[in-house]
């Protein structure tokens, strides 16, 4: 019965998806679209991409579609994307991040929604979970703002044990159209590997059932907690992606569920 | 007995200052100081003016120094100080209302804050008060995002007047250290006119005690409904100003408030 | 004699592009594909789009496609791309303009190429165009840079009239994919009507050939010197437009050039 | 003789200052009261500090007393002042450079001045001067752009001696209101020492006369090339520290010029 028990858990994943990175004039994916294959989608705040219009946009969209919002908090750099490391103090850390969460949460609560997770962008994203700078200060400051807010962090960081000890509700992430070390690092590849929705599909499904992903040499790390994978929707083929993923897990026994459904 | 009851309410007004303004390393005013005079904050919410950093130190000490809170919202015009006039949509009014709304909410959460009220920021002051294409947006927008907050407007403009229709907690605000026409209009003077402490004091007693101010041509405008008076505080003397202001009105019976225990 | 002479100047052309419009990850039009088929590009100089990188990117491939550059200068409104009129004061809109140049400048000056032309963008083309209050400064901030550029503006403007006579070098612009009315002023339509490439190679052979292009209420206004025609690049169909245009005016025998060819 | 004419030269010296700071409503420093002290000065660029507006006025004043202008360009950051380390790319160094130089000198051609020199600020001095991944792209590009600039740079700094290099026209530069280590390298101090302006004044007499500064050990570095000392605008007694730096020197028999007008 333990055992029928923890099966039922493998089967069940969140797909997560970076929206609302549109600014003004600029289009970047097709969010109306993408957000009829996932389950999340991390809204970007308006510091390394987005703005209001787009924000309010992207959370009527997502409601409309019955996917969970998070925020995608960002450094304050539109023309670096988010990419390019600040050396901000922890402070500033602080303080952008409450700023960021607190704008999303404006639109949350007019149109009836809860904040589900919180996800850093970009470099911050490494630096909020690999930097010992920031890491403290970045996980009390979502504990402070907001306990029940999950973190999406790659289970095998500094950050995602020190949430865990702090009590947080930390979510393991696999960012399965990346590349992985054999320590189970996501790595920034210098020209980054074009996979087919296949293939993507594929390490998401084994990330699923397996709990698992493939490395770099042609190893696999265990990715024992994984629970919500994350594609990309800025690539040119991120529609057929999201879509072949989707499918492949449906019709491989995996359950689609947002964190606060499956978690 | 009733009459007993109005003379109380003349005797009760709030002073609010323009506070957060600083910039990163740009200083502007001098927040510590003065908010030991006034009773209400319009903290700038980063748009025109302050940062996340700023904001969340002028709550804290807004918080020490027992001043309520209001949202400074202004025009997405760090260069322009939300002066230049910006041809924005009512859409955009809306959405980054509401961006700027959340913002300074999520410091005021993590600080065990309410947020007492909202007053628009220089031009995006006069566009939301007068200016057809943005009054009702503007409105409606505060009314679905938060009900409770009260809006700031001269109350001889078409907004106050359509917020009270809405049924809106529009809180009329003399603005002491500028001018006015004999229509009870504000004037933005091409040269600012200079005034002493003694006499923007005596212009908020004036407000205070007879619910009116002296205009330009020499006249003076009844404003029947005045309950806070504003003044700057970004001025060479706007420290000596607030103190003076300050103690006119106590010496002369007036009994300081912010809205929410004055109205 | 004389009337050959007209005959060959009438055949002769400029079609200028938008370009450099991309900014950071945001990609905006295809630059490096429709240089190919026009003779100068207005580029953005970071004030409403592109940004330095951009910037000299489009400038290398302007000069290896043979492509006369352009400012295209813009209000300092990235989010609004240029298109929100901005109250800015006169002393501004000359700093502002100032900036610009210079910036493009040092990037033609690296690659060894001069700044051909100015052209102002979105709200700004009408503003420096149409409105006194800029239209002066606007013109004698260019003939103070550097009286040796033209000025694409369009031919029925007051800025056009008034730059005739302050002796600058005013090229005639005619907007092929927009609207006219009977006054021969290029109208901002509520939706931007839909043209085929063969209707905008059609108006702009129009334009080429017989100095007129077609009005809204179905009749024609007369652009006597006009000498450039514009097509944007940032539409779905943009390329094709380009090489229809391109195609279409060689055929019925006008000469392609810069406005340093063919004035 | 020779020892004659060697020590003429060590009597001359440049006093550069930052200025140019302002940004619209944000005032920093007293520019023109400080222009009267010194001889270069380096204007904020708009990328770190200042703006199109602040940039004209500046080379107004500087026209006016005489002082020679340099570029004082930075990193885009104005929030951050510039003081916090970005990752760009030696790409985006390059062009981000070429942009700025390009804005400065379109005021400084309208105002029939010559650029002199450029230094980079806050942070980027540092990068610039010391981090191999910028040292050559950021000499090169000046090289390229104009390789008359002088470039101020701390004489111990690995960016001066590859610029000797090159052949490009090094500026040897004395921070006499910061501290040495006695490697003769700059020091970011914790706290920054106040110094009062007699201290400031000696410190430049003694780089001035001896060509050496005291370090923080309490010996002294040889710093034989320094040519030029730089006082900081921003602090609160800085007019009074420009004054006496001024008036020491000069009482002491020291030359003041601009670098053109001394090397």
């Amino acid at each position: 019965m333990v055992c029928k028990r923890i099966i039922i858990q493998i089967m069940k994943i969140d797909i997560n998806v970076d929206a609302g990175e549109s600014f003004g004039r600029y289009v970047l994916g097709n969010d109306a679209e993408i957000l009829k294959y996932v389950t999340s989608a991390n809204v970007a705040t308006g510091f390394h991409a987005g703005d209001p219009l787009v924000l309010e946009q992207i959370i009527i969209n997502a409601k409309k579609h019955g996917v969970a919002i998070g925020a995608h908090t960002g450094l304050p750099d539109r023309q670096g994307f988010g990419r390019r490391e600040i050396a901000i103090t922890s402070e500033e850390l602080r303080s952008d991040t409450l700023y960021q969460l607190g704008a999303v949460d404006a639109f949350l609560k007019v149109h009836g929604m809860k904040m589900q997770h919180v996800k850093p962008h970009g470099i911050l994203y490494r630096m909020t979970s690999e930097n010992e700078k920031y890491i403290d200060t970045f996980l009390d400051t979502i504990k402070e703002y907001n306990p029940e807010l999950y973190i999406l962090f790659p289970e095998n960081s500094l950050g995602f044990k020190r949430g865990v000890e702090k009590g947080l509700k930390m979510a393991s992430e696999a960012l399965v159209d990346l590349s992985y070390d054999d320590d189970g690092n996501w790595v920034i590849e210098k020209i980054k590997q074009a996979r087919t929705p296949q293939e993507v599909a594929e390490r998401a499904l084994m990330v699923a059932k397996e709990k698992k992903i493939p490395t770099m040499s042609g190893g696999e790390v265990a990715l024992p907690n994984a629970i919500t994978v994350c594609i990309h929707g800025d690539g040119p083929n991120a529609i057929e992606i999201a879509q072949t993923v989707k499918q492949t897990l449906i019709e491989n026994g995996v359950e689609l569920g947002n964190l606060s459904q499956i978690l």
